[in-house]
């Protein structure tokens, strides 16, 4: 049974390779999906179609529009949905992928250092399992192909 | 019409009060609720009612459970939905509220300053509205009214 | 039992002062809503409460997130949705409005001129009862109370 | 990863044809549906299966009832909506598809030219993004894919 | 607890007088609604409204429109469906109705004699209940107030 | 793009394979499945299975619980469904899976002779397309593949 | 702000009079609905209302139907669902109303005693809040009115 | 047609073999997923993954959650679900899938004892059938097939 991940998270380091190889490691036959991960094409995607805009403002509209339908379209794809939360950064993206998903009733794996135990005490609560390594997450999916 | 308005955000200032008086100067027929805004009873409110827990995980753990559940009757019942967002602190219990309630279909404002243009950009793409003051919040509510 | 009713269409005559005083006549209990009718005042509520834009381009886009606001919140309470056309303008949001309604699964009512029947046949195909004049509308409605 | 892209808009150009060219050089995994595009065939297809109607007020209503059927079976199997609307034509079953898309939760594409931009802004409001050339909506889905 | 109850049926003899009756003699605190029950005045309504109808068939079509309108108001209003099924005629608006009603999640009460209970087996296993007097009906909706 | 098709009515007489040797010669992709059209075998299911009941009124219960599994599993399954009335018999079932169907938004296509079009004018304008014929009704489904 | 509370567990001591109690005490403007608690009235009122039943198979089988029902129409009107277990008894009831609940999105809280904690923690998993008495689920829903 | 079939039901004896050994006999194109079915596996995976939790009620927790993710997952992916239950154990999560199953409109085979009857009359009579054997439930299953 092949199964659709959505990685949602940041885009700052190559988690997702890393969590690509583990499942490649462990021959689960998974397929990631996940946002744009080139932190520059993420912010100029807008003007990059659409054209110069008037100020930074304008900018981050334009390029949020194709940064939403691209999450849209794969997370409706995805049959699971893991959250990186890391120590640094807003991370409001990664809070705001993991409710939509929790919402839209894809089983949801949080992932956050022990650090962020209470900011995310919500959060972490509503997903249905919160583990704090790339590894523990990806053992929670192979447990379902036991 | 009377409409029920759910505030989501953070807990550390009288925004609700302000909101509240703010509506009742235009005499508008709104119900507002909202999560616990004692800071220190939402954080006890597990250990209060579940009694002492091993550690601050559990305790943090026990209060989530009581904090989403409120959240969830309250948020059921709301018409509309505010969130907010200030310069301090994660909030992401805002962000998670905010993005669960667009997914809910519940229109939803945006309350953030300008200096979070930038990392709210895509969550404020979702929400209906997006504005900087309490004040353009109730505007854009009385607007129904008009 | 009281119904609301959203009347969408064009906000350039007085069609939902009549519509409301035909169900005065017939003492109907029923509450009317509807989009902003004063036109000026729905192209510059954008600018009004989030004040001056780059260009109209902008301004159009600040305008429409709050009119759409306050759509999605009326067009939520209402039971029947009336939905008129009339032989002047492009009446886009009209036709948006009153797909969004039955797609919502709101029992639908379209008004619309018989000059109109050709190009509005897949969306009266769509809606529960096409008829030509107010007065029919009402009538559809009054029928329920019989 | 495959997708199906229903095509919303006129019929009285090529477009489609020129947005799977476009697809085919980029080498897009995409799969294009949308309506009948042989504009008489569309306006006959009622009279067609069910034979000749007493006027053409029956004959719009039967043929309506196919072309109705038709979209909410491709529609159904989308996974992305482009509605694109030209200068000419009242283009009510572009309005109303776009609008029944959304309202789905399928990702959607506006394509209109600027002179459009005010009578479009509700609906472009409410589209997932909105471009004004095919090449455009071709590069947001492209985004996909990076 | 008031509740709404939905009447589908034949509308050949003073059912749903007699249930309303039963109904006060409980005094339960009951609102009953259901479709037009004077024959001629739902087979002429779309005619009365709209005009006279080319021939037969479009008289029926034009009724049904408004006939449907009036039973998907007030069938979203209802808390609870009873369906009566009789000797006589083919009951397919009764059929219809029960079904659409347990599709959506209505409790359904299914009235029938017992020379109906092969032909109406399978709607009476969707059903919630089914019972062979109006009596039995009523007494299965007091259960909920004892 | 294959569709699966489910053919509710009657299963008297060999309609079902009358439309697949249609589907054949047109060659369209199509997958037909349907209800269970020996009728001994659906009269008896339950006994088979669950061996002998008490009498013919718990007898049918167990059928029909069997046959009802039987269509919701195929159902869901369905992208397409057509329900076929004939002159004879009750078809309380060809009306409850038409309703059904219609109430879980599949595109369903009605074929009933004009004998009828009086006691179905409802159920009629509830379905996308009324045909008279099985050809007419392969038309419809051929036309999306035009 | 009124909430219903559904009562969901076992009907053989007088826990539901003794939370109604409670709630009286705090002033709490909370409404409780639930089963049927005449334990002998629950088994035997499909032969009440029905009839004699030929054994206690078919006797079972027409009083779930009535308990159904009856759960059915206040679940649906409940805000917050209670779910109790004691230490004897099947009680699977109880675990279907609370999983059906949780599915139906209400938000509910399981009170059971710490030596059921073993058999019920996949439950107690997806209900928003476990707790061990009464009273202590009174105080979770009177947090919400702090 | 391949169909997915969700084994619900305890892990204390090899049932869910015995019932594909049954399916490949008959040749029937399922595929069956389920729980874990090592016991002390379901019950330690929870420390196994996130490591040594304070006492066993929190071990139950750790372990919950992920035995609710992987039943999530594979719930949603099923076409039909099989819910057993035996004479022993408490079977509360039998209970709480089968019930999330009907639910999610799953449609739903029981198999059970006769001598649990009665306090599974409720959810049986939710369920599409009860049966007693593996046997009956996979010719259920075989049945859509003929």
């Amino acid at each position: 049974m092949n199964l659709t991940v959505y990685l949602a998270g940041q885009i700052h380091d190559n988690w997702r390779e890393e969590i690509a190889n583990l499942a490649d490691e462990k021959q689960l036959p998974l397929t990631f999906v996940g946002p744009q991960t080139d932190h520059d094409r993420s912010d100029n995607i807008g003007e990059e179609i659409l054209g110069k805009q008037p100020d930074s403002y304008y900018k981050d509209n334009a390029a949020s529009d194709i940064n939403n339908f691209r999450t849209q379209v794969l997370l409706q794809k995805a049959d699971i949905v893991i959250a990186l939360f890391g120590e640094k950064y807003k991370q409001w993206n990664t809070a705001m992928d993991a409710a939509a998903a929790i919402e839209m009733n894809k089983p949801t794996i949080l992932v956050r250092p022990s650090s962020l135990i209470h900011p995310l005490k919500e959060l972490s609560n509503k997903a249905n399992v919160t583990v704090e390594t790339l590894e523990q997450a990806l053992e929670v999916i192979h447990y379902i192909y036991d």
